[in-house]
């Protein structure tokens, strides 16, 4: 029986030291500033963590550092993504999760050769699972940048039986009609996590409790008044709140994509530092227009701050 | 001050005769049919419609078989699609399409040389509504099919004042974080209709109060039931709904695309001919399998049948 | 027994005034241009032409105005473009362009509903072609504007025997792989007429001695050079030559695309106007830096120039 | 001064046993059937060799055991992709590359995050090509899988000066126009290394001189005969060479790609195994029918056997 997640799973950054090199430091901090502010897990070494950009040794070590915080508080699951290109590597990755007591794994498409048909997929994740029989595995579906345009029902009807420990999927793709008829697939037996903030309120109508993303990391309290006001039934309030996701979320589009993510964290007070190459971080005159345009969504108390 | 379209828009097929000729004498029937169906609009010669695939000639000879009927029955809301990519050509049938007496027009962003900005876009559409000042103008989004990928929101801070009878949008993507910014734009001043009747939900849910679609030609009471039941907030009911729109269009999938349309109106009664070239047709061995597929979803009271 | 086409055939721009509207007049003289350069014909009403963007009505005038020229000089093969998405329209510009006398007719594939295999595409292309059963039929394969991405090797394959009239492909794309086999299918059996300008080079090697282009307006003696020095077995100065070819073409990507044909055309002094919308025109600044750079380019010989 | 690679490049398979683990023991006959055909070099752990799909510590394996026959033999220059998408891997993967005594490492553009300018992917480069100052560093072109879009132009430009030990471009991609700049960047500074076996007259008649192809592991001789005709000046022969070539790979789009490429190893009997997933293999009745498909072509001749 899946136990799915109910609530804001953080994608956290890879902290970042001024050389480059990471910042295992931080991670106590970086916990106990998600734990304050009611997020329910971690998903680490993701596309926000940038775990493509980072060595297996370094990954593991991440996830080490946050594991560790986790047997002594007790507080987030954690899920690591071990996906990778190589079947090889990701074993490696997903077995050492395991001793490091990872809450679950999860599992990328391969975005090299790329998959086109769902038992081809299937077959890949079910290399992988097969060597961590007992953890809980999540596939990890964003085609805009894997570039593996497979369908998550011809995957899930794949998988179905072949993976026993598949435990569902972060979707993070806007194609709601896949997404509701995984939902609904075997009477809703697998966890649909939800991976595009900015569209939760099209999601949660839909049946999703549970939420994978970036701007949970410095923007939770939003959020819960956006899930509070939907269950509620003020669907007014939550289009506005919703809204307010996507002023904050345009302006990565303005300032040039995922580094911005990293200027929100300095905004709230918890410097992660920089991105690695390839991709390109802000300037420092950029992050100076950056806050005033922040300043102007007035939407402060929505922000979760390390100083709070 | 725009009035806004709630309810069900029906984006009609083109009847064509055996001979590859437009059946215009089925219009009064179609007319009668949407109307029994509590459907308020139709939108012609669209995707749907086949617009692209017919003459100049015949697209205005259907407008004046739909405004024919408006005329007497006074049921409809008649929107034509004048687009394509001569705006001298858009601009003629615009005229026409208003001495016809239609409701409002349609553009489509032209799609062989392909708009890149919100300006550019909104000029092209300014030039076909200035011909007809008096008529209502919606902006078809379609991108999947005209390629043309600027975002609504650029387009319609383009447009606005730059189009004073721009009415709204037709919006047939699944960018929910673009189409709900549309819809709040300048306190909801404009008419954003949704076009993805297998996300209606998640549309509804953003504040969408009209949609415009092929399947409300043969399955309007599956969607009014859906809309009642989001309306009293049985949200279980709406998304059992949803699902079963969603399996139904996925037939569309399975046989071989949009002709898959006409072989549902083969089947609730109203026999609409074939598709034109480029587009492929069912065989009738494959007719037979998808009617076998049809009964298979148990749906029956959910389609709009003819001799009902 | 197809006649093949041998050396530059220019794809005529569109000559516009000032208001908008087609300048005939100034086709006569275009003529003489085209003839006095050594191009062997004109491939009207096609992309650089802006086909899409005139009304039937334009094309045909447009068309006329080049036949009525040709019977006086019987200098240059006419070759129109009556492609749309309407087979409809299609067979009516393609019957009145047999009346008006063109040498040949071409097609494009449909740009709104796109054939995904060779049968499709060429069922769509007969449709046209049995309407004017005594005129060749080249189809027009450009799949960056039409989407559609059917393999020339698929569609010749299913075109011969299907379309008795099929005279060739202008073949604008990439694909030399694709090329070299339509080149050698049933031993040459169609005229295989290059498109890409700036690769012109590449294409003479496998065989190829036609080439329909839009800078064989303005640069038909550089063209003839680079033939020239290809068949006499000087590589170096047909490598150089076609290096200056791509130089003069990157000022299309650095001024926006198309419309930088246009003021090519002013610049050689032919006076074409400006291009319709949705197309962007040069500002009158930006023309000024673009004539810079034109001479910049130090090739003043390689240009046909109107007053020479 | 950089020192040009003249010839063919085979890109070898990575050799494989039943139980899915890399077969070392098979290079040092792999490399002497290299030898004896003539190809003057290896590029090794690239697409071909499925570097994505090993481990680290595989793909060190593999160059080791292909560095060990050089030192002997001292006959193919050896050029191992170091690519992936973290530096700080790849830069392990070149300082082992170094030590292990390649004669070149070879670097691919990142394929998660995706740089958007020649600047950002120089900079990528330069961080790896920094770690190993004294080896020659190749840039990998093959966007159609990495989805890294960036022409070779903008990316020469950008990294000119700023990777002093640049070496050149191995140019997997149709885009002769880039590919001709490219090659007279600064009087020919950079070694060209043209990537499509497929089109490879088009690029001699451009001036490359190398080629790096997974087709020169098992049919050197067509490709020796294809430049032995072009440099004669025999045209007529080097087109219906290169037709040949184009029937043979033809055969890798019939049976499923990448794959097909290890079915004709096993042809010419030097079984490599199977690809790791998530490419698919061919099952052993398709691989009859691709044997039959592979004699009708007729072409024995020009296969490099094994036992020859």
């Amino acid at each position: 029986m899946i136990t799915k997640i109910e609530g804001l799973i953080a994608a956290p950054f890879a902290p970042m030291l001024p050389d480059g090199t990471v910042n295992l430091d931080l991670i106590p901090d970086y916990y106990s500033f998600l734990q304050k502010n009611g997020v329910v897990g971690a998903f680490i070494n993701g596309s926000t963590g940038e775990g493509v950009s980072l060595s297996q040794k370094e990954k593991q070590q991440i996830t080490e550092a946050w594991t560790r915080q986790n047997k002594q508080h007790k507080a987030l699951k954690v899920i690591n993504l071990v996906g990778g290109t190589s079947y090889q590597e990701c074993i490696e990755s997903a077995q050492a999760s395991e001793e490091a007591g990872v809450d679950a794994i999860a599992i990328l498409a391969p975005f090299y050769f790329k998959p086109t048909t769902g038992g081809q997929l299937a077959e890949f994740c079910a290399q992988i699972s097969e060597a961590v029989p007992n953890l809980p595995v999540y596939f990890y579906h964003i085609p805009v940048l894997t570039g593996c345009q497979v369908s998550m029902f011809d995957f899930i009807q794949a998988a179905d039986g072949m993976i026993p420990n598949l435990a569902g999927i972060k979707y993070t793709h806007e194609d709601f009609m896949d997404f509701l008829t995984c939902l609904n697939f075997k009477d809703g037996k697998y966890d649909m996590l939800w991976g595009r903030d900015e569209n939760l309120l099209s999601a949660l109508v839909l049946g999703a409790r549970g939420g994978v993303g970036s701007t949970f990391n410095y923007a939770a309290p939003l959020y819960h008044e956006l899930i509070r006001a939907y269950d509620e039934g003020n669907l007014l309030e939550a289009r506005k709140l919703q809204q307010q996701s996507i002023d904050m979320i345009r302006l990565l589009g303005k300032y040039g994509g995922i580094a911005t993510g990293k200027a929100y964290m300095r905004y709230v007070g918890l410097d992660c530092g920089a991105f690695r190459l390839p991709v390109k971080n802000m300037t420092n005159e950029a992050y100076q227009q950056f806050e005033t345009d922040v300043r102007a969504l007035e939407m402060e108390p929505f922000f979760s701050k390390i100083q709070d």
